[in-house]
């Protein structure tokens, strides 16, 4: 079998729209009922005038595209660096995006850069992510 | 209305129990179905021996302590570190920390340490969460 | 069209095994994280010894009773009384069970003596509902 | 460790929006698919002219103040009283408000007035819950 290597500049992106029942039931799994996430009113009133969805929603969009794509099946996450940039509202489309910014053959370790835009192409999440690429089973 | 402080060292938690439905329903939601997590025989011939919880899932229990109590409803992430230190199983109960560190009041923004540790006290998580603290409404 | 009566004494029952995904996802919905229900480790040094379903879930499949079968679709619930006898244990199974107790057929009013018993006939809830039926449409 | 106690006229309140899809998982949890509650075309022509959510729904935002925040964790629900007074509907942000009507130490019982409001400050809904309030273990 050969061996899974990455190019410096490689990349893979995830695009997903933000559902009401994607925000709803998120806050159900995770247990975060912050009002800004699940209270219409509390959010009307607040700075952002609407229901945002939570932050690690959009941080998991990302782990979508590095479990999936790049690296890919059998990645291990070590670590994820995230600046939250700009709010996600229910119905925006946020495209996650994964960009190698270094392959330690040796360690097998990668490390992304990580981004998230809305269809705006506003940026919404900025970061990093570290991983370890299991040589293939089998 | 008094106004919100926060004490260094100030601390606050929630635990759950990780179940295979909590996997199977936030693979779906945020779209990463690395086999790690979803596919039970792959697993078991990974290092890991069995399925793992999704990374993110994890720091989704330190956004349920940060939304929900400390710094509490209406606060704004601005920032996540983490670091994953050890896996996380389907059955496994997550117990996540947070404790400020750190809270510079003319700008409202506070700083805390979170953890995450298992049943058995091994921690799996650790990182940084950087938050903004919004005056109350009314 | 015929109109829908009730006799005093009429019955009928719904049964549902009550899974590990119910609770967590029962628990996400409402917002009920107390740790009976969800941190499996608090549970087992608990009085219980594991997880309880929310009781909120046992009456529910005493809803499920009334709104699909008796009185039925188009039923309004004026009012329902709980009294929870025995804890609900994951793997469980449930049997709600209504019964006519009262029908004032001018104003539509139906009483229901409304229990619930896990598989060993051990008796979980008891309680009355009250619903309004409305003439049927059309 | 300090004995909880509680105070006369002492509240908590949880507020969220209900979903369409709070509502369609509602019923496919407890197994209640009263037309009125998932059948769009069928709650147009009804009194309300639109879908409304389970009645039990909304009990269970009660269930979460109990469960979450007073008495808070650990508590076990006796009994619950519930009226229902209007409809709650898809959109409607609820929030349930609980607050301590009596106290028996030695039994270590609390009872409190449960009662929920819509975003109109219309109560769609009133009752009364008891709890068993367990010593903390440890």
């Amino acid at each position: 079998m050969a061996e899974t290597t990455f190019q410096i500049g490689e990349r893979a992106s995830f695009a997903k729209t933000v559902t009401e029942s994607d925000v709803a039931t998120f806050a159900g799994l995770i247990g975060d009922f912050n009002p800004i996430h699940v209270d219409a009113e509390y959010a009307r009133k607040s700075r952002f005038g609407r229901r945002v969805a939570h932050g690690i929603f959009t941080a998991g969009l990302i782990s979508a595209v590095l479990g999936n794509q790049l690296p890919g099946p059998g990645c291990i996450y070590l670590s994820q660096q995230i600046e939250f940039l700009a709010p996600v509202f229910i119905g925006d489309t946020i495209t996650a995006v994964a960009e190698v910014s270094e392959w330690r053959a040796d360690k097998r370790i990668v490390t992304l850069k990580t981004d998230c835009y809305n269809q705006d192409d506003e940026q919404v999440l900025t970061g990093k992510a570290v991983l370890l690429v299991d040589r293939a089973e089998g």
